[in-house]
């Protein structure tokens, strides 16, 4: 008696052989793709909960070339270089094809949510005429032989859009030519980002993400469960209210900490920990939002807190020790945009197609963008972006 | 007594104004944002079948610039150019507007549809180390330094990932340098992918581009009756076969009808008419399939019909006049790619990275691609896909 594990999307099951002829067309090398006709009976010790009898096997590919390491071993050992390389063939293990289900379901969620609340979905152009967003860490591509760049995010787009759909949603791909080789950061990343307007402030938009959040973390318990189970992973819960903490008092709580951030425009990566864990201690809550960061290290569009000078309506939500999403309110009066970009010393001509539309009357409105990659990571736990992206893009990595 | 027509997503709306106050509070310019609080009351005569009275109106931006074009008029008499140009302000238009809504309803569909029969959705990368699809009309990026392009599709990733999932999608971008100016092609679109594994040969996956293109159709009229209302449009109907004729008799039918495509290796955009006008007569359908196409012009990875030499497992889905899909079984077996690459004389060495998944054992498989702009432009009876691109891109076009 020979036992065959055939594999497929939905798990392992185990074919039990004992014909000789059955034996010897089975005798096939691992991965080789086959058809397997047979009786299902229920079998406790079987994988799966059930075997497959008297099954007749049909080739439907040549014998398969030994993958990169075993794909049947319920553990991987092997380096994420390596994963990486092999990517084609290296996902197949249902260990490393898991989070992408969980990603899939997470992109349902967010789309699902939205919808739901009258947003339209939309593409803009991922080739753009200025370099305008930040200016460094774009790439350059020859169009037609004149100079343009990869978009680095759809924020102008949507918020023009705004002024057309009124909410608004787009799921695409930002590309950043990030030369920093770190564990989260990538050349290209699915982004997804919402603009709604009418609002009053920031604080709606949060309303909204975490509306969103929670739906994504419905749609990874219902969509998702077998990927979810073989992850051993721990879905965290959405409150009601997710806890929220003002930047300049985040800088306080961190310099009785023993830290002393106070002065310095922005949190790093370490503070984001120590207030992610300040969160769960205090709040129970695993989400934290920071509000009102210094108008300083936000983009030009960003709307002040009109309550508190040098600070802003923008705001990050960290979850699980790391910024997951950055939103805000923005700029929506015409004025207000040729005094932030006089006030930044830019030349506004570059942003004439972009400042074009709140000429022509816009309504209060923000948004957020969520990385995709970013947030399977943090509910995955896995350590690098890397591990969470069909096919990477960074500094040193152009293939597969 | 004044009246005021304010517009907002959902349509527009009429507000009656007695109050002097409010009369000189309402005298802004239009496409002014103003916030507009009062008592609804039904009206049969007022554009929506109701009236606000007694109306408390608040600006919400400064007065607005005009419009490059009146967007309360009815119609639009503008020209391609000035709406594309004033794309962000334009497209409030009611009638410019409505294209948008049906292909967001029509997005939906498909992933609906593909959703529904266990798909998994992926992202794939657009920048790619080798131009290899076509070699021509791509876009060449600095890339770090080093040479990279833009992908031209999702090909190669969607099929390696039926050996991960067996049933994969994406809605993503994709760019061609296409240099001619029609009213098909642009340089960047979005393009409805689909992959699945474990097929019998093309017709398993026709059957499932028809399930896909019912959804969709289903969606727009279920979610965008009003854009449709709007644009007075009739939405076809999808056979439940839809009919379909082999290349070969297709051009035996167009030479019967005067013209003598025999020979040719491709249809015509005047042949794909004939052939429309010719499917709807005989059938009543406004979708045809056309398969069968000869091997030489279909690319190295189609699949042939193993009982007609120089024949194809490929096909192209027809609607109302134009090829809107391309899709086909593909090859599976690594002997079969390296024999399709030596027959057409290529160095298979730039392919190596994408034949590796081939070695590894792969199901029989094929998807197809249908062009989102194609589709909308189709369905709203639109001239150029331009008008139902939110910001298109072309060797003219860069900006907005």
């Amino acid at each position: 008696m020979t036992f065959l594990i055939v594999r497929d999307r939905s798990g392992l099951a185990q074919a039990v052989l004992t014909d000789p002829a059955a034996i010897r067309a089975a005798a096939l090398p691992e991965e080789t793709v086959i058809r397997v006709e047979g009786t299902v009976t229920a079998s406790r010790q079987a994988p799966g909960g059930a075997e497959i009898t008297a099954p007749v096997i049909t080739p439907l590919s040549g014998p398969a070339a030994p993958p990169p390491f075993d794909l049947y071993r319920p553990a991987v050992t092997a380096s994420l270089p390596a994963i990486l390389d092999g990517a084609p063939t290296t996902l197949r293990h249902p260990l490393l094809r898991a989070p992408f289900e969980i990603a899939a379901a997470s992109v349902a969620g967010f789309r699902g949510a939205l919808a739901g609340l009258g947003f339209t979905e939309i593409h803009t152009p991922k080739i753009v005429e200025s370099a305008t967003e930040s200016g460094a860490n774009v790439f350059g591509i020859d169009y037609f032989g004149k100079p343009a760049y990869l978009a680095q995010s759809p924020q102008f787009y949507k918020q023009a859009m705004v002024g057309v759909f009124e909410r608004v949603f787009e799921v695409g791909p930002v590309f950043r030519a990030e030369p920093h080789d770190t564990a989260r950061h990538l050349a290209q990343y699915t982004s997804l980002d919402a603009e709604l307007g009418f609002i009053t402030d920031h604080q709606d938009v949060m309303a909204l993400l975490r509306e969103v959040i929670a739906a994504m973390v419905a749609a990874v318990g219902r969509n998702s469960r077998y990927p979810a189970e073989l992850l051993g992973l721990t879905l965290p819960q959405v409150p009601g209210q997710i806890p929220r903490i003002h930047f300049a008092d985040a800088q306080e709580l961190l310099a009785g900490s023993g830290q002393d951030p106070r002065g310095e425009p922005d949190l790093a990566p370490a503070h984001e920990r120590w207030l992610s864990e300040w969160a769960l201690r205090e709040h129970g809550s695993e989400f934290l939002f920071v509000t009102g960061y210094p108008m300083a290290k936000r983009p030009f569009y960003t709307h002040p807190d009109p309550a508190r000078p040098g600070y802003s309506n923008g705001f990050d939500l960290l979850f699980r020790g790391m910024e997951l999403v950055t939103g805000g309110q923005r700029l929506h009066r015409h004025e207000d945009y040729l005094a932030a970009l006089a006030c930044c010393g830019e030349d506004p001509r570059p942003y004439a197609g972009y400042l074009q539309v709140f000429a022509h009357g816009m309504p209060p409105h923000g948004g957020f963008a969520i990385g995709l990659e970013r947030w399977t990571a943090r509910l995955t736990g896995a350590a690098n972006v890397r591990s969470v992206t069909l096919f990477p893009r960074d500094a040193r990595r152009l293939s597969p």
